[in-house]
């Protein structure tokens, strides 16, 4: 059994590896002058199981290259098995047509890493767990809600409700909910006729209470700080959020220092690069998680 | 029939759909907040014969993917065939385990656009002819020798000898030296023992003579510039040099600006984006040739 790292979660690879009991194998990942990839593994890994860390997150075309270029090489190096540990999936957001003649990239994304020659993957909270019916190898789908509910289960807070910033989080919410012995309440937007600005509309029973909304992604940022503030002006005591991947791209740290928000919890399935940190955000570790799924 | 034009070549795609008499498809290739690929077709193309104009040039993995959602998205929109035009092919260099444990990136790329549904491609000086082997679709492989060929034949030079700058591309000189009807010379570099300077040694005569260099691709211009400097040193008149695909990454343009090379004749396999622009580059375009075999 080997670990590799590529380039996306470096310290995320190393924690795994600690935790097998196992150095990370040897690999150089770099850019010729071009830009093009070179890969050189370092170590025989003939007939060995090869477990490969890499998140799709930004920059996503260079990480997906990483990864399938890595594969490439371990295949004609005779790796017995492949498996793909891939903490974020990046362009699962495409994973339909929404529209006419849209790709459907998630889909894509799977046939690449399959026809690259990946055995078996690993991956965390799914944007829609439909996506495992997207691969015809195995798939391993863990879950994040269990290490957020934990975390929020030491704060022994009083009078706790979990919420869903939109109605296609009420599933996630829930599992949380009973993880905390909580009720639910869900953000019910609703645009009530073409270019009228659109109400937050309050399902459940928030008031005097604190407030933790979940969420699987926390992308720019806006549907989340709306919820929380739109939760205070309500009566809520006070908000928390969780997701289980911070993308943070573009305004997402100013509006979340700006927001009601009072800590923002994430996971490390996406590192926080120096330009994503915010006092408000509390970062936990997937690495035992996927260590005891190895 | 529909020609598309993605981010690597635009000004060629519009060249190549006005020579054949088209405008260029409807559509739109921008980036999510979080740098993930957006593509929209905005035109139907149920049963037509798509051409989509991409090559896979800096930054190569970035249009390697947009090229792939392309396809994807095509593929799903009902296309008739899906054609690409790759005037230059990335990673071609990649074509062979140099070194164990290294991948076969060349491959690796042919596989990943088979799979998201190209019917066939249509390619311009392959690095390695082999490479048209890595695919189980139809090919169709350009040469750019007479393009390049024809424009030094305007200059009416009076002694002119065909220069490959290494072993690799003596058929290639050959080829271009048959149109002009002149004789060929070889750059045959030698490292005599290891960690000794290479001797430039010359095989042909050159004195007095105006000597072309002519390659595929010039990326660093580390050979071809050193070649042109050994030229006049054993006593050409003047040294020109031209390539197919000008890469020029890092030093190229200094080390082509202060060598002995009087001009430089390149095709627009690989635009000259503005930090690539030299008063001794000349581009010629390859747009007839591509609109002919289309
Ligand atoms: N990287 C992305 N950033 C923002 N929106 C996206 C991204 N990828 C896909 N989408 C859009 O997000 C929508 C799907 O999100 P959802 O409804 O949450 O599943 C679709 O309309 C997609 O076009
Ligand atoms: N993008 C690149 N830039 C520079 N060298 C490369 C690149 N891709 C592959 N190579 C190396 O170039 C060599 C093959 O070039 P050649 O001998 O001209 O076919 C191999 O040793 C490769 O490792």
């Amino acid at each position: 059994l080997k670990v590799f790292s590529l380039n996306s979660n470096p310290v995320l690879a190393k924690e795994i590896a600690d935790n097998i009991g196992t150095e990370l194998g040897q690999c150089t990942v770099s850019r010729f002058s071009d830009g093009e990839i070179q890969i050189n593994i370092e170590e025989s890994i003939r007939g060995c199981d090869v477990y490969v860390v890499q998140s799709t997150c930004a920059p996503v075309n260079q990480h997906i290259m990483e990864l399938l270029i890595m594969i490439d090489a371990l295949k004609r190096a005779s790796a017995r098995t492949i498996n793909i540990v891939m903490p974020y999936y990046g362009y699962a957001r495409q994973d339909r047509k929404a529209r006419a003649r849209e790709p459907i990239t998630a889909k894509l994304l799977a046939n690449l890493l399959q026809t690259a020659g990946a055995s078996r993957v690993l991956m965390l909270d799914l944007h829609a767990p439909q996506i495992q019916g997207f691969f015809d190898i195995p798939i391993d789908h863990l879950v994040g809600v269990p290490l957020l509910s934990d975390y929020f289960e030491e704060k022994q807070f009083e009078d706790v409700v979990i919420v869903s910033p939109d109605h296609g989080g009420v599933t996630r919410a829930r599992k949380m909910a009973d993880r905390l012995k909580a009720p639910i309440a869900i953000i019910d937007k609703r645009r009530p006729r073409p270019n009228v600005a659109e109400v937050m509309n309050i399902v459940g029973n928030i008031e005097g209470k604190t407030a933790i909304l979940i969420d699987d992604i926390i992308d720019t940022a806006g549907t989340i700080t709306l919820a929380a503030n739109a939760l205070v002006e309500n009566g809520a005591k006070e908000v928390y959020a969780c997701c289980t991947h911070p993308v943070l791209s573009g305004p997402a740290i100013d509006r979340i220092d700006n927001s009601k928000i009072k800590e923002l919890v994430v996971t490390n399935t996406i590192p926080l690069s120096e330009d994503k940190k915010s006092g408000k955000i509390t970062e936990l570790s997937v690495a035992p998680l996927i260590s005891e799924a190895i």
